[in-house]
């Protein structure tokens, strides 16, 4: 059975995409959890993970560092699952969503910083978090117009690029970001999820 | 054939990356250069990448964006050419190396750009810095015991994650950084590959 070790699921956007995607498929897993909160919450990661980084997946003696690395190992492990779209260009354009989220949108990181607990009525992004938020929502908007005819996911069913997404959900919810109707069903969709509503649920229990 | 959009070779890291995999896989592709310097570069880019990034690659009708979903691609559309691991576990291993470059090493980043025609002799870096300095070289020294019986490279034959670091084998080379044995040698492997030598008398013979 893997084991999936993850921070706080208040605050750590990277935990929830790997978490999220085991699951959607099904697959029973162990969740540890370091409190990202703590004093010696470095150190803990540092004992576990070199990089110093959760999340982290242990299957047998692998140890597999990083959100994206995560997701491919069990797309690899998982070949019928679908969690890349099976064709390859498609794949190819939810790999390019899935990097852009991986590498970039340094400002919507920074302000608007995964927190499912806070209710931030009145938040006013800066320019380049507006710019950061209209080019997410450009890209979704983009990528559902092409896959709409097989569902309500970015490409149709889930795949990774959702679950990449699926914090910027939570912020867009907890920032109150204004959306256009096709942005908010695709949150709503989301969020509506029964795993995210579990995850959501279990942010609000954690110790404050 | 492939169109390969790209930044100056000079400055570009992430251009570096999917240039040197086609060089290795000895595909013929057509490059085109953004000048990044320029006052227009932002929209030069823009006009053919929504995500404002290089590199670009185009295939026909497909437009691939990001360093890492090029490099996917590319491996998926040569499954015989070893661009990742064949074992499954070595494979998340390699990726694993991969998404911690794409997504870290800030320090390293802001404090030491890529800039193949600098030479920063006596530079020192701050903490920061050489701790991620020390992380690449750890990060390399325990891929490289473990795959040394397949070859020079990271995992023995070169693969993304060798093309991922190129950068900062420039990086250690023009800030003059403090190698150990072993970490030198990879570095010297990789700075005499005939498709490094090509990138480097190309960045040394850009307009400055």
């Amino acid at each position: 059975m893997f084991t999936l070790i993850i921070g706080n699921k208040n605050l750590s956007s990277w935990s929830l995409r790997p978490w999220l995607v085991l699951k959607m498929l099904g697959e029973p897993f162990e969740e540890k959890h370091i409190d990202l909160t703590a004093s010696d919450s470095k150190a803990r990661i540092l004992a576990c993970n070199p990089a110093g980084k959760v999340p982290l997946l242990l299957d047998q003696q692998l140890r597999i560092s990083d959100s994206l690395a995560i997701c491919e190992y069990l797309a690899d492990c998982f070949p019928a699952a679908g969690l890349w779209p099976d064709d390859i260009a498609s794949r190819a354009m939810a790999r390019s969503a899935v990097a852009e989220m991986h590498s970039g949108f340094q400002a919507l990181r920074s302000e608007l910083p995964m927190n499912i607990r806070a209710d931030h009525a009145g938040f006013v992004p800066s320019a380049a978090a507006q710019a950061d938020i209209d080019r997410i929502t450009s890209l979704w908007d983009s990528l559902r117009q092409q896959n709409q005819h097989n569902g309500p996911f970015l490409f149709g069913h889930f795949t990774i690029a959702d679950a990449f997404f699926a914090p910027v959900v939570w912020r867009f919810v907890s920032y109150h970001v204004a959306l256009d109707g096709h942005t908010a069903d695709y949150v709503r969709h989301m969020q509506q999820l029964p795993a995210m509503q579990e995850w959501h649920a279990a942010a609000r229990a954690e110790a404050q």
